[in-house]
């Protein structure tokens, strides 16, 4: 830990993740700071992870770390699918992270983003091309739709959909339900797969279990696996996938140049902590 | 997350993890903060995490996520093994947490807890009385006095070092030196075992590719492994074990009553992350 020469006068972005636990981050520029139509949004350098997305006052992502996040919702989904990905939907998402992970698998033949905020997208665009650098991809379309609704209107379409979704406040409340996953379910083609982030296994530990049992009400297989996160609430992080075919790793191999995710962390992704494991049962 | 009703007046610790990054906790009460002969001292009652030890400025522990940490050093070692743990020394660790994990152990029947601070000890049996409670064990000694020293006066009479040091700054500096790690050597019996704290793999991966290194010239076997840690830096931390003997799962069973390590986690304990693994290779 440095001590020494600490800087602590200038701009301090902080969120705090309960009332009483949170995260520092030192700002070096403001490249946006805006109310959209849906959110407060902001692209803000940081000294320590480089440029970071600030949703409502959450950080979304920032270029040092978003790789543990998109790596870990993308790849283990297509290495534990039964039969072809290619089509496939993205719930949220609208920084292209997960676009861009995807757009690696050469079989995939048409991504559907569906992000409600077009102001996400073009900041992204702008600010963080390297992340978004996917949405550059022939293969994929943007539509700037809720959610929930766009799943209710593709019946059957899909063999893999993505719920890469903000915390469930205000307007992605919905997308924790039991019926949302009914919903997607009702998009995937027989056999598919949902993947979803699952939020905080440290701090929000009910809503993991909530998330969990609202799967295994509707898909006969759910799993949860953890990510470690560094700016995420807790430094750690939960995905889950859920489907009605079996969650057996497949053929596939993983692209190259990852730098989270290999082979042997594949072959145990659903080993969870204790006080974890515990609460599912 | 939560947002409304964040009360953001008060007391707050901040620790800066790097210039730009660091962990903000709120503070409800001060149950003590002195400087000692060594070190400034403080265990604050905090509204997430229970009550927290602080030495110099960095979080050493808290109630609620010690678990991790103390069970993550201690257990796998135990695991690994060859042959009995009769003898084990503890360098560091004057909370109390290793040697709680320690005493699960019948077979144990001698742990040398090295601490050099006897107000790190004081205050943890006064303050963190579930944390310290192993050190009333009658097989506990606590040595009031420097590591380094104590190994060398120490000739392969143990089968488990334990190195609980604080971060290398000042005086903790030499527990990170190949020569620290001969001298520990020198003191564990022919096939024993070092398992060591190893750091932030995140925000020090130059440290703990030098301790690794560093341990690589002097034993045939070394691995890490990491465990995810809200208040640590970078919500992730790295371990090591150290032998001359093969680091093979042995036919110990686990302790009940875990929190954190299972026997799932434990099959595949030295999977690393890419941007670790890649490292170290």
């Amino acid at each position: 830990m440095e001590h020494a020469g600490t800087e602590r006068t200038g701009l301090f972005f902080t969120e705090m993740h309960t009332p009483g636990a949170g995260l520092v981050l030192k700002v070096t520029r403001t490249l946006v700071h805006k109310r959209t139509k849906f959110q407060e949004l902001a692209v803000l350098e940081t000294a320590e992870f480089g440029r970071m997305l600030v949703l409502d006052g959450c950080v979304m992502l920032t270029e040092r770390d978003a790789f543990i996040y998109h790596e870990m919702l993308v790849h283990p989904a297509l290495m534990f699918l039964r039969g072809k990905a290619t089509e496939v939907a993205v719930i949220g998402g609208g920084d292209g992270g997960t676009v861009t992970e995807l757009v690696k698998y050469p079989e995939i033949k048409k991504i559907l983003l569906v992000e409600i905020d077009p102001e996400v997208v073009a900041a992204a665009r702008e600010f963080l091309p390297e992340v978004a650098a996917g949405l550059a991809d022939p293969r994929v379309e943007v539509h700037h739709q809720d959610g929930f609704k766009f799943l209710q209107s593709h019946e059957h379409e899909f063999n893999l959909i993505f719920i890469d979704s903000p915390d469930p406040v205000g307007p992605a409340e919905v997308l924790y339900t039991e019926e949302f996953y009914r919903r997607a379910k009702g998009a995937l083609r027989p056999g598919g797969l949902l993947a979803l982030q699952s939020e905080s296994p440290w701090y929000q530990r009910a809503l993991v279990k909530q998330i969990y049992g609202n799967l295994k009400a509707i898909f006969a297989q759910v799993r949860l696996y953890l990510a470690h996160i560094p700016t995420y609430p807790g430094g750690v992080w939960a995905f889950a996938l859920a489907s009605d075919q079996e969650l057996r790793r497949n053929e596939r191999p993983l692209p190259g140049g990852l730098r989270y995710l290999n082979e042997e962390m594949l072959s145990h992704l659903f080993a969870l902590p204790e006080y974890l494991r515990h609460e599912l049962d």
